[in-house]
């Protein structure tokens, strides 16, 4: 039992992701006493998680218990339950119990919202069971049934148009997740499954990657764009740039060009990887601050990361964007080190206001680096302004992930997997889970948006 | 493409399991086509499940994708799919697509049936989803996930009774199974959760184990017995021997001693671990060969493991009971010992058929021993007669189950799970995934058999 005294100040967290785990564990004062709201129970990696969903990494792999990480830091208390709401005037949180027994409320004297984003369906929400997205552990396992339950059914198919739809894999959205799932796929394809088999070639298998925008990777500089491009053609990946997907149904997709015909691509397995949507905890936010929201549903924050109106609320990671102090936002990216930067950044101010301190100048995110990893000894990067790609850049993918990986037991296991995956490319987590197998493969339609390209799994060195 | 000539020998395995494995595996010959169908793309070491189910193993860890195991065996095709029935006469298997989308024909020369056996609710069916048992990767993660989420439930509970009722947890069933369970929620309890909560002490968690009969690990020496409930009495956990439990429902169940009144026991969080039921393919195979069929469903073989009548037909592991020779069964434990043994005996009998020589000697099982751990240095066993407990007990059941474990790599990540569990107490795995976690826990009712024990995560020495 540690119950706050009254001197205590009382600071709410919401969201155990990167953004609020770091400002959690900034907390680290006697008089501050931090209660943690997550509706899992675990903090996720999710840089990696499209490597659960190709099989590489087991699920348990790459996520961490939160009361495990947080058990030796006594002021911090984890709350599992759902956020529902706030009242920012009576600075109060509604967190739905999860019996579904009701709401309780945290009080608050600091609230720190890093609530995070999900894949959008850009007004079609509909595709999301036929084109999933991977946003959860629970998304990786089902992407990972689909793409090994089409070359199983491919295996048994009779019908060589049906053979030829169940072996081609549709990826939407070229950002970093979409670059590295198509990847992904196309090793599975090559040399996972190479001798699996006895009756399809797993190397026919077709992997197209379609983008809205004129280049893969559109955050990154043309030229690491254009090596990502070669080498996954390289892999055998078709890359289909500057086509909308205007159509998704059980038996493929529609994309369209900006000039000319529409093309169909019969596919039985389609995943989505374009565009990102704030949590709605921000429109919760915005309705009680006044502050803007923009398309992708994201709050703007003062450049402290707080609230207009409210300096006791921060909002930080995916789910804001960050003013500039005049009339613009700063330009950063949705990864992992910005929602850390900022988790870290909030802790600082609020040690400093209980220091009796002045803010600290305006939130600045440090980029150190940018890399995106295709396939085997390949990736692109850019770190500090040095332009990486082949060996070395994959060599620094690696390495960085393996030490911002949460756990030193993951990393030993993350470790393992790679070492007995380069050296046998096999993949030893290509289990088919969840749903009974029966369960025919569905699908439906797709759109690309050409700038909202998904961040989630790039990688920033912070 | 490896279609098999007119000349070869063409051998269907039903199920991937220790058994089926076992058998493909064994059947290496240029003039046999083996086709090995399973609904499940993995084989499970089962064995461990427990594991999963109390977070100190990924689900990943202990399961090996088959076609990986048998990708250099040439002569071997792997089909995913479920059987749906056979046709001795005309030596058919039929496998429902997976796709949903009909079914398909295997012909076979000779079939091997390894359809092993499932948890059994004793007529009472409807409890399943109330007092989950563990027999597959999912009720695992289930099971997890239930014993998780209560000790959360309980962190932020209000009334005092039901924070109790949710700190209870009854396992039903006294066999290898149950023990192992019991002793690793105990663990749970006293070390690894320890210092995860701030309002709830774990430790004051009560395990319940209920056995029908008058002592637990009934099919073990009876000072092996006690010795067992005193270890998992030392851990905390409370034994209620010569029990049946007569009443499950969402609050709890009510046990009922031989003499005397009825006990009611308030819990949240029941796990069935008693009794099982053979693969309904027993019936199958049973309505075509007039085969006996007992009361847990198992069909009787011959001492060759064959059906009557079908000397081309082997049935063997969970689902059967093999004749004696005269009127009796031999007296075989549901183990993977037992199934793996069988598998090889059914491929050295199509073998030597092939030869033009006559069936070896009637099957024997060869025990090599017998193992069961309680928890941290404590595990109990009879090794060719030799009773072991304690420490070389315990060590004795980690370097066999290490050793029988499939795959070098799982092997790896096992050791390493169990390394740094010994050292730190943690449980890396205890993630709370599935289904939405809102979801309330839900329980019904259970019945105890005195007798039929479940065999599945005990350990042979094969």
């Amino acid at each position: 039992m540690n119950r706050p005294s009254p001197t205590t100040h009382r600071v709410v967290v919401v969201g155990g992701g990167f953004g609020g785990l770091s400002a959690a564990r900034s907390l680290r004062r006697d008089d501050v006493s931090v209660t943690l709201v997550d509706r899992r129970n675990f903090h996720l990696f999710q840089p990696l998680l499209y490597q659960v969903a190709t099989g590489a990494l087991a699920a348990g792999e790459i996520a961490t218990p939160l009361r495990g990480l947080l058990k030796r830091r006594k002021n911090v208390q984890v709350v599992l339950g759902e956020v529902s709401g706030f009242d920012l005037v009576r600075r109060r949180v509604f967190v739905a119990d999860l019996a579904g027994a009701g709401a309780h409320e945290l009080e608050y004297d600091t609230l720190v919202v890093a609530g995070g984003a999900a894949h959008a369906y850009f007004g079609h929400g509909e595709w999301a069971p036929l084109a999933p997205a991977l946003k959860t552990l629970e998304d990786a396992l089902e992407i990972r049934r689909r793409i090994l339950l089409a070359f199983e059914l491919a295996e048994s198919a009779e019908d060589p148009l049906a053979r030829a739809s169940l072996l081609t894999f549709v990826v939407v959205g070229g950002g970093p997740t979409g670059v590295e799932l198509a990847g992904q796929v196309a090793e599975i394809a090559r040399d996972t499954l190479r001798r699996d088999f006895r009756t399809i070639e797993p190397r026919s298998a077709r992997i197209v990657l379609v983008e809205g925008a004129d280049r893969v990777l559109p955050a990154m500089h043309p030229r690491l764009s254009a090596k990502a491009k070669r080498s996954l053609e390289r892999l055998g990946v078709t890359v289909r740039l500057d086509r909308l997907v205007t159509d998704v149904d059980p038996r493929g997709v529609t994309i369209q060009p900006r000039l000319g015909p529409a093309e169909r691509i019969a596919s039985r397995t389609v995943i989505w990887a374009a565009g990102v949507r704030a949590s709605e905890l921000a429109i919760a936010l915005a309705e009680q601050s006044g502050a803007d929201l923009d398309r992708a549903g994201r709050i703007t924050v003062s450049p402290q990361l707080t609230l207009p109106g409210h300096p006791e609320v921060f909002a930080l990671g995916d789910m804001v964007r960050v003013s500039d102090g005049s009339s613009g936002v700063l330009p950063l990216p949705g990864v992992a080190p910005t929602a850390m930067q900022q988790g870290r950044y909030a802790a600082r101010v609020i040690k400093r206001r209980l220091r009796g301190k002045a803010d600290p100048r305006p939130f600045r995110y440090r980029n150190k680096g940018d890399l995106a990893t295709i396939g085997r000894l390949r990736a692109v990067g850019d770190v500090k302004g040095v332009r990486l790609s082949g060996f070395i850049a994959w060599f620094a993918w690696l390495a960085v992930h393996l030490y911002y990986l949460t756990g030193l037991q993951n990393r030993l296991h993350v470790f393992i997997r790679w070492t007995a995956g380069f050296v046998t490319r096999g993949r030893g987590a290509r289990l088919i889970t969840g749903k009974a197998a029966h369960q025919p493969l569905r699908q439906d339609s797709t759109q690309i948006s050409a700038d909202d390209a998904p961040p989630l799994a790039r990688t920033k060195v912070s």
